[in-house]
Parts: structure tokens; sequence; C-alpha cells
């Protein structure tokens, strides 16, 4: 989806989206980057159905083809004139930075039991949404956009990012079997510290804390009884409605960002809809 | 070293060396990133007698801060105007692409039993030579240089990189113990296909080069006799002898650069005496 946005936000600021291909192509190989290294560091087997770089050849495969994937995206910019070339890798650099930090505090709360709601939408901003406020951005600067319109659909982007995210901890739990990709229930039986998960602590009583708290530690065979219980935890302590609550404000956020934006009505209009579209996605 | 390369550089072309200041940290950052990863894929316990950062933390925190070392290197170039930031990313890129190669090679070989010595030197012109070439260029072009001495300064790093990578094989069988700063032999040791083990296999007899597989393939507590077995192979082989000639070749080639390069006499001199410094040393 990240190039997409690319080539979107190229066209949205009147400029061909072909412009816009090397910066999409650039965004596409960073996100490929940062999942080689990533299912490294989760010890993941498989990515999208297929073995992981680093199981299907070894752990200096893995490492040494992400970091060369990292160099690649940056050489994609060079087919840009310098002054574009420049802010295209600005901007990259900063993101990718934040992108490490993100991924450096996930690891990080997987140990932890103190892990604040501030602090986990902080890590999801940057392991996650500053991307997709960067794959705009760029269509945007290739589309030589002013300063105040790349800063606006940066911040459209980078809001909307949250919001898919959290919709994405929303539906693990509250997904429709039938249309959601992935197995329902699937953050639970890791014990994810999801926003749900957060929620249900921060707002739930000493009891549904409790109970929580036990079904975190807690590694059963079957997952039917964990999954339901904790499910009703989020219910009981009104987490998935705060979890809505907040998909809602992101969104929001984002929309409000296309009130300050220099373009066409139709246009904003556009840009309103994918938001509409992407929010209301089941899978 | 690499660092001072590139103020080096700046100055042979009439440039305050504060100006390549920026560039040559980036040069120190990016050696110490590929350092960081290398020693995860080494799994080296210690590098410059403290603990390597895999060691000290642990393997995510080694990846991690070696992709954040190699981004916060495309950083430091940000200092520059956009004409003079294209071309030093540019080429920085298309070094760290082939120092990622290089490392690969040097992976690969280990396990190999067919390495040539033209693959060999490829492997170390990728994997160490091509870095101390862009350093010097990088002094180059921040001092606005011609493209043709930019060039020429690349190759006599370039040659002189390559010719301090074959001293230093030779150093570490034939060094004097008293002044070479690592253990002698340790090459021999780690059975490590150093240029002077592939030219004794090439042009040795059918003896010395049983007797050298068979030294290779034996990993004795004591390591006195099989240290002194391989130095005497290398030297009836005339390994030796046609190591020091490579490095001799190699530094003359770098010199040759010199002829070509539109500067004074007196500053090619100094890159002369630099070179033969270099290539004088015992450690």
């Amino acid at each position: 989806m990240r190039p997409v946005l690319t080539l979107m936000a190229a066209e949205i600021f009147n400029a061909n989206c072909r412009e816009a291909l090397p910066a999409a192509v650039a965004v596409e190989i960073f996100h490929n980057f940062s999942l080689v290294h990533d299912d490294i560091m989760d010890d993941a087997p498989l990515r999208r159905g297929n073995q992981t770089v680093h199981e299907k050849w070894d752990l200096n495969t893995g490492i040494l083809s992400g970091d060369a994937m990292l160099i690649l995206a940056y050489q994609y910019f060079e087919q840009y004139e310098p002054i574009t070339f420049k802010a295209l890798a600005k901007l990259f650099s900063k993101t990718a930075l934040e992108v490490c930090e993100g991924q450096q505090w996930d690891v990080d709360f997987e140990a932890r039991t103190d892990v604040s709601l501030p602090e986990y939408l902080k890590m999801i901003e940057y392991k996650t949404a500053v991307l997709v406020g960067a794959a705009m951005k760029m269509g945007a600067i290739v589309a030589k956009a002013t300063e105040e319109n790349c800063d606006s659909i940066y911040n459209f982007g980078l809001n909307l990012g949250i919001a898919f995210q959290l919709q994405d901890d929303y539906l693990d739990a509250f997904g429709d079997p039938q249309t959601f990709g992935k197995q329902v229930g699937g953050d639970i039986i890791e014990n994810k510290k999801t926003y749900l998960y957060l929620k249900a602590l921060e707002q739930g009583s000493a009891d549904s804390k409790a109970g929580l708290l036990k079904w975190f530690a807690a590694h059963p065979e079957d997952n039917t009884d964990k999954i339901s219980a904790v499910k009703g935890i989020f219910i009981a302590t009104g987490a998935d409605v705060a979890t809505q609550d907040a998909i809602e404000a992101y969104t929001l956020k984002a929309f409000d960002t296309l009130e300050r934006m220099d373009i066409d009505l139709e246009k904003k209009q556009l840009l309103k809809k994918f938001g509409q579209n992407l929010m209301q996605r089941k899978v």
C-alpha cells in the first residue's frame, strides 16, 4: 500500500504519478528491508506464507541483504535532480531512524510490564505511521508542492497510519473470522501489549486487571477459552469502545489536516474517501 | 585512518579541511556500522579490546544500532548544499553496496576450497579498498575538484588500499612480533585463505600443496609447529616474495595515478610520501 500512497500524493499535487515511481520503489524497498531485519529479531520462520530470508539462507544473508536493501532505497532517489534528491533523502533518513527507534521500543516493550498508553502510541507512530506520512510527503515533494502542503499531507498520512494500526489491534480481537486475513485472537495468544490490553489495564477494575494479567501469563495448548475470556475483559472494561474512539479520533485528526491543504475541493474529497474506505475495512 | 584521508584530500585540492569534517565523520560512522554488523556475522566477542555490541547487549541491539549508524552516516551529508550532497551520497551508496558485497564474498570464501587469486583480490578491493578510495574522493568532492582529479584520487586510494590489505596478510605471518599489533600467525591459526596461502597453493609443488592443505585442516592446541611449518611453505613456494611483489605493484599503480593528477608537484610529493610511509609500516 505504501508505494501507492506516494503515487497518489503526487497526483493530488498535479504531477504525473510516473514521476513518483522511483520514490515509491524506494519506500517499498525500505519497508521490505525493515521486514527482513525485523524477522531476524522476532525469529519469525514465515513471512507472507514463505520462508523468511534468514531461515531460507542464514543469519548473515539476512543481515547483509537487509543492509543492501536500505542502501538500494537511497539509490532510487538518485533519479531526481539534486534539490529534490536532497529533500527526499533527508525525509527518508529521518523516517528510517524513527522506524528503527520504533522497532527497538517494540522489542523493549515485550520484556516490560509498565508500558503506558502514550508510550504505546509513540511506538506505533514511529514503527509504522511515520512511513505512511513520509510515503505521501515524498509524492508531494516530487510534485514540488509547497512546504505547507508537504507538511499537511505528512500529517494526514501520519494520523491515518496511527488509526490504521489501532484498527489492526481492534480487528485482531473483534474482526470477522470470515473476512479477517489473519487468525482472530493472534495478539491475545502471543500476549501482545496492544492498545486494547493497555486500555483494559488502565480503566478496568482490580478484578478485571487481575484476570487479564493471569490470562496473559498463561500459555495454554488450546487458546479457545483464553481468547473468549480476554475478549470478555476487553468488553467489560470498555477497552473495545475506547479503542474505537481512538481510531475515530485519529481518523478525524487526519481529515482535519485536509482543511488546511491548499488543493481543489475535489482532491480533498478523494483523500477523505480514501481514508474512509481504509477505516471501514473489515480485513 | 579513513576520516583523516577525507580531510587530507580536501586540503590537497585547496579546501579548508574543516569543510570536509561532516563527510569524514560519515565515513567513520559507516566503517563502524560495518564493524558492528560484521562482528555479528563473525560471532566475534571482542573488538578493540572491548565487548562487541551484540555481546554486550544482544543480537537485536547489534542489528538495529548498525542500521541506525548507516542512516546517521547519510545524515552527515545533509550539511552540504544539494549538488555536493547528491555527489557524496551517490558515491557513498555505491561504496556501501560494494562493501556489503565484499563482506558476503568473505563469508562465502570461508566455506569454499576453490577461491582463486583474482577472486580474492576482488574481495579485498570491495571489502576494504573501495572505502579508502571513496574517503579520499569525498574530500575532493567537498573541495569541488574536477571530475578527473576526483577519479585520480579515488584510484590512488583504491590501489593503496589493496596494497595495504596485502601488506596486512604479509605482516600477519612475517611481521616483527615486537612491533606487530596483533598476534603473529593469527591468520594461520584461523586457517584464513590469505594472499600468501592462495599464492603458495598456486605456485607450490604437489608436496608443498599437500602439506599446506594438511596444516590448514588441523586445529592443534599449540600452534607453534603449525605456524612455523606454514611459514616455511610460504617461503619455499616463493609466496612471500610474490606477496611483496604484489604489494609493490599496487603501490606503484597508486603512485602512477599521481602523474595524471592536475595539482602542484609539492602536493603530489606529499601524497607519495604518505603512501611510502604507509607501505614501510612494520605494524
